[in-house]
């Protein structure tokens, strides 16, 4: 956890005013800058002192053989790991005889901004060597999110005091060695040498690198070239190596007097084009990169963010800290996926690469919800891709004795890499994630097109797998035993009640799809009967229910469990995965992640009032959030039972987890699924919002403290906004001309464009508080009383 | 499956009359010779062709780290695998210019017999070369069960017809290479180039070759010595290089004359004393062999196997197939166990690599049950060495956050080895087979120096395992959540019966033990009230039931699981562990073993008669036999039901298992477990023998087809010999003063030494027989109508 005040609070940036050697890790991570293509690590210029050095384009990986102590018939055979790919930030500044680097000399000024409307990440160092000379050196850094294969980089440096000699070395370099990995499960798998070079070439001052992987059969070509500024006197050297490009600028300074470098870089990769091509790519882009000049790159991208935040900046009154929090991940969701274009977006995004840059059921649990209502067609983007992979998901049903398709539970380019089934394979619900994601986004697009080329065949896929998962029992009920739910504290259950709803949901979802759309029914080769069948084994899905407790077990036999010992366990015995057998966890009442409390949110239709106050409280005491997809879960349903201290606490909790590095990994790289989680506690928590009809509800309450809360909705080519204050909420519809029915704590509304509508809020009841586990409470918003 | 009439049925050999090459592999496990300690593969005098070279050392291990697709906490971090250390077996043979090979040439006759009683393997091989030289050789070989170190070979090539010279090289080899293994997760981890040379000497016509591993920490020594017996003129030439010793013997032999030499060999082992130590020791005993020679060391292992046979032999008329196969089972089970002398008992013996050369429940559970009723002292020395791993199991508890010990799943040298957690660490009921196997011993015996010293020990420190592991329920049950039960089709289940029930005994096995011995309570630091808390956890021990069918579930969610459709299944499809994921055998209702089978034979005491019929006749359904610890048990459990018939099938599955080959994995060495079991199908199923209290009771019944049953059975110092016959039973005591109280059919039997007692059989219900999963009905024994 980040104790030092390190950013100060202010509301459209993120600002590092100190430099604190022990935090370069995490703001290689929180700096990050990635358009969902490319992404740059925010490793200083000069690229020392670093944690990870990380360069990774979206879907370039390497893969691996899995090995297991013991095999058995159908584990994952290979491993994916996203590449640290060729490493076009570095600019070295040698003054005089010195190299700029913050361990040496004095640093007299440091200072890095992340600039969320600019979209840049701004750096300016004062520095003074060991030999007394002192620089100004002042960079800005973007990767473009109009021209996706394109970053850029201004250098500048200006002599102080005294007339002095300095060098300039701008590198591409590839096969760069990271320091080795340690014995966290959540690593990434280290690859020496992945990168096999296949070109070098150099021309003026730009150089073009190309490589090919070993075994996943990739190359990629990446490109650099330079503008230099100066009215100083320049002499300039290139030089070109199979895994390094460098030019190097030398220049007398004058005091006062800059150099300044502007550097391009252009990525290209592929699957199939010749590395002969790529390198044109590479060097078109560059020209077009240089014909634009850094400052147009600039002005466009502000120009891209000032359309992003009009559709989706949220606005929180009465606590600026969270407002910037929230604005930060806006910001990187936006950076997870803005670009990406028919690939998957990962759990880290492109800031590191932890879990090896693989995608999980985050990306439509919880990321997707956020966009289908603010960049809806990036939504399509990302369920594209998931319909890319759906011969590999086949094919994987198939092995795994199964109907229809079995989504990966962790991968980058389509296949199963999970290495540990009974947390990866045996999580079937990543099926009924990635159904859910495509139901919502028809439900608030209308999408006909999409539905028809991609969104049914999803939804079908998806339910052929559950209706041979599950099994009729003699009570007539719909079954599905041993699989693995949300939560990784426990493993091959049965009946795991989130799976089973979820389940239900998407049996429904492509009943309705096909009966819809015969043509594409019959193009599935959809037996007449096959959507009847399904509507059968949703109406009689099974859901455990503990009469004694009155409470949902989380699966069948979770509650007849023994309780962990919470009050036995120490702070730092957490995470509980890292120092506990899994065999123990499993079979204990410990809840890693919200399950049952998930199901309450994304199934609330499937529970009463009060089922769901008494569920939440139960959970609640053994929920031990060694997850980082939980604490906004938690906020969401705190929300809607009326505890909204709790769901304050939790808010932060997730809007928190990167910048406050709260799970003290965020050298992995940001959790862009909590980062989505907190902006889905703010919309659906705060707000109320839910989407389990055609109908979007909203059910707003602030906690004490907050004063007013204004977010903006993508719906059906309309936009809503909803203003919630203490008393009353004010819905207005801006784009678009036909009203829209909302509803508003049970109450239907119709909105008109530009007919506001307000509507009292009633405060929430006093409620008890619920108790988490021993040293497991949420840190709290603000003092109560 | 063996479909040649490979061999012949004799009543005390096993006999090779034609050299089938696809079967070199299988006939170099069933003719492997071992003592325990020492173990050679039945490989050809000349090494090859073959399938695997193996000469073992029990005990003898490299241990190499397990990798992880996905690691986690606790999972064992080390293999271990069972070395083929240096190979003294070697002598090849040169007619005139060409080697004797059976692939070329003309094979004139080709015999080996594995004689039971002389402990030896012969062969007689007529060979004639391709330029017409014909040749007889006529080797002996035999393991030395009173010389634990050492082993013979007598071997004698005579000239036929023309007069040749001929040259044999008798070699000791390390570091021989093998072929690489499948993908069968049964199969033996390989290391290449394990041994490192430590010391290479020779001395006249002995080489003595020393070894160390490289990461195990231990260090063999072997030797060869040669007496060469003829009277042609001979040459010879003695080298030795760090891996390889030869002595190469030429001699011109007239047709008829013969040349022989005596080849002895000696192994010497340590983790703590020097090479050169170990040298000395093998020259030693390569002394000691010399002296006796061939002939003298032949006599005396005749000796030792007289009074085994006298100790154990069981005579079956009616079926000399089974008589061979029950013969060559009590010869293996001694081959597996007659000098371990502290060490494991592996699932192989010595006589493949298969499992890594690991010891399972399998030697507590199958092995030890016979030889406590024929050689209780090696009963002491295999339980000697569970308790010398005590420490190593309480390490593993307190890793896994229990109480008391926790006995690897599978290991050499006491490390949990598992490299799959959910049928290795989760299968806890190997704790509570070894206390069975102390408290059967302790009954068997009264040793009370065991108890004190070490039985005591073991039943504590597992019953303290069990008081940890289980937990009370808020109806008062005591239950066990969470583990895998023998049957490893399904895992992680709460409340399985066989272990729920076997944990029982060992929590009231312990109490008593303590309340007996209050100063070795005290020594093991028995709180007052544990014994108390350990039976009120077997009073209250829960065991599911289900009420609707009348039977137990194997585990308390089993009978909820869909059934497996064995109807679909091909044949090619068994085992399912090769065909199927593991996620789907989990879930679904399919046994590959015996399990709650299982505990109506080791816990009878726990079922009424009706319970057993309904129980038996439900998983008999469900049980597909993918394990060879199935067959034998489900033999006793259908004796006992009066299914004999079928029992009847089932002991000649067991028994024949290894000489048919009928899993078609006998090249990984012979299934000392289920050829225990076969014993056991014998006395506990035909015989009817239980041992669940401290009287014996029989309830012997044969089925149609034999004729008379005979078994010995050492107890308490004396020796009853049981003899059956359809409408009979005699029993009589051999040894001791006092008189014998046994059971027969229920009813209690005085028998006085020296005065038989003869009791009636009345013939078995007629019972509609049980049925199989499609396909999977064991071979009939008989032609039943």
């Amino acid at each position: 956890m980040i104790d030092h005040p390190a950013y100060p609070v202010e509301p459209w940036a993120l600002r590092e005013t100190e430099l604190h050697l022990d935090m370069v890790a995490q703001t290689e991570s929180v700096f990050a800058l990635s358009n969902g293509h490319l992404g740059l690590r925010a490793n200083f210029d000069e690229g020392e002192p670093r944690a990870l050095s990380g360069t990774y384009l979206n879907g370039f990986y390497e893969s691996y053989p899995l090995s297991y102590g013991e095999g058995g018939y159908g584990f994952a055979e290979d491993g994916q790991t996203l590449l640290n790919v060729t490493d076009g930030k570095l600019i070295r500044l040698l003054v005089e005889d010195e190299p700029l680097d913050v361990h040496r000399g004095r640093l007299e000024r440091h200072e890095r901004v992340l600039d969320l409307r600019a979209g840049q990440l701004e750096r300016e160092v004062h520095w003074r060597s060991d030999a007394g000379h002192a620089v100004r050196v002042t960079s800005r850094r973007l990767v473009s999110f109009q021209k996706r294969s394109v970053a850029a980089i201004s250098y500048e440096v200006e002599a102080l005091e005294v007339p002095m000699r300095v060098a300039l070395q701008s590198n591409l370099l590839a096969n760069q060695r990271d320091v080795p990995s340690g014995n966290d499960p959540r690593d990434a798998t280290a690859l020496d040498g992945a990168l096999v070079s296949q070109l070098s070439v150099q021309n003026g001052l730009r150089v073009v690198l190309a490589h090919a992987t070993r075994r996943s059969g990739l190359a990629l070509a990446a490109g650099m070239e330079h503008v230099i500024e100066t009215d100083a006197v320049t002499t300039t050297r290139v030089e070109n190596e199979p895994d390094l490009g460098r030019v190097t600028i030398s220049a007398r300074l004058d005091p006062g007097q800059r150099l300044r470098l502007v550097k391009l870089l252009a990525y290209h990769w592929s699957s199939q084009e010749s590395v002969e091509w790529l390198r044109d790519q590479v060097d078109a882009s560059l020209e077009n990169a240089v014909a634009e000049g850094f400052d147009r790159l600039a002005a466009a991208q502000r120009t891209y963010l000032d359309v992003y935040w009009a559709l989706a900046d949220i606005e929180l009154d009465g606590d600026p800290e969270i407002q910037q929090a929230l604005r930060f991940a806006l910001f990187q969701v936006l950076q997870a996926s803005a670009r990406v274009e028919n690939r998957a977006i990962p759990a880290k995004g492109l800031t590191g690469s932890g879990y090896d840059g693989h995608a999980f059921w985050d990306t439509e649990a919880f990321v997707l919800p956020v966009l289908t209502y603010t960049r809806p067609e990036l939504v399509r983007s990302a369920l594209t891709w998931r319909h890319s992979t759906l011969d590999l998901a086949r094919e994987r049903a198939r092995q795994l004795g199964l109907g229809g398709a079995a989504m990966p539970w962790r991968t980058i380019h389509g296949e199963e890499c999970s290495g540990y089934w009974p947390a990866g394979t045996a999580a079937f619900h990543v099926n009924a994630d990635v159904a859910d994601a495509v139901r919502r986004y028809l439900s608030a697009t209308g999408d006909e097109q999409f539905a028809r080329e991609m969104g049914c065949d999803l939804l079908v896929e998806t339910a052929r797998l559950w209706a041979s998962l599950g099994c009729e029992d003699d009570d007539g009920h719909f079954r599905i035993n041993g699989v693995t739910g949300p939560d990784e504290y426990s493993a091959l259950v049965d009946n795991n009640v989130y799976t089973n709803l979820m389940a239900q949901r998407n049996l429904l979802s492509a009943a309705a799809c096909v009966e819809r759309d015969p043509d594409t029914a019959t193009r599935l080769g959809v037996q007449p009967d096959e959507a009847a069948t399904w509507r059968a084994a949703a109406d009689s899905m099974y859901l455990p229910y503990d009469d004694r407790l009155g409470v949902h077990p989380q699966d069948q036999d979770f509650i007849t469990h023994e309780r962990w010992d919470f009050e036995a366990t120490p702070a730092d015995g957490y995470p509980l995965l890292l120092h506990r057998h899994y065999f123990d966890l499993y079979r204990k009442q410990v809840v890693k992640q919200a399950d049952l409390v998930m199901a309450l949110f994304v199934r609330g239709d499937a529970f009463t009032a009060e089922e769901k106050r008494r569920d939440f409280e139960y959970y609640e005491a053994l929920t031990v959030r060694d997850s980082s997809l939980s604490a906004c879960v938690q906020s969401i349903v705190a929300s809607e039972i009326g505890h909204l201290d709790l769901a304050y606490d939790y808010l932060g909790e997730a809007a928190l987890m990167d910048v406050d590095d709260l799970e003290r990994n965020a050298l992995d790289g940001v959790h862009i699924a909590s980062l989505a989680g907190a902006i889905l506690a703010v919309i659906a928590g705060l707000g109320g919002m839910r989407d389990h009809g055609d109908v979007l509800s909203f059910a707003p309450r602030l906690p004490d403290g907050l004063e007013r809360l204004a977010f903006p909705i993508v719906f059906r080519a309309r936009r809503l906004r909803v203003e919630v204050t203490p008393l009353q909420a004010v819905y207005s519809v801006h784009e678009g001309d036909e009203p829209l029915e909302i509803s508003h704590w049970g109450e239907s509304i119709e909105v008109k464009p530009g007919a506001p509508v307000t509507c009292p809020i009633t405060p929430a009841p006093r409620l008890p508080a619920p108790t988490q586990p021993a040293g497991r409470a949420p840190a709290r918003r603000r003092v109560q009383g």
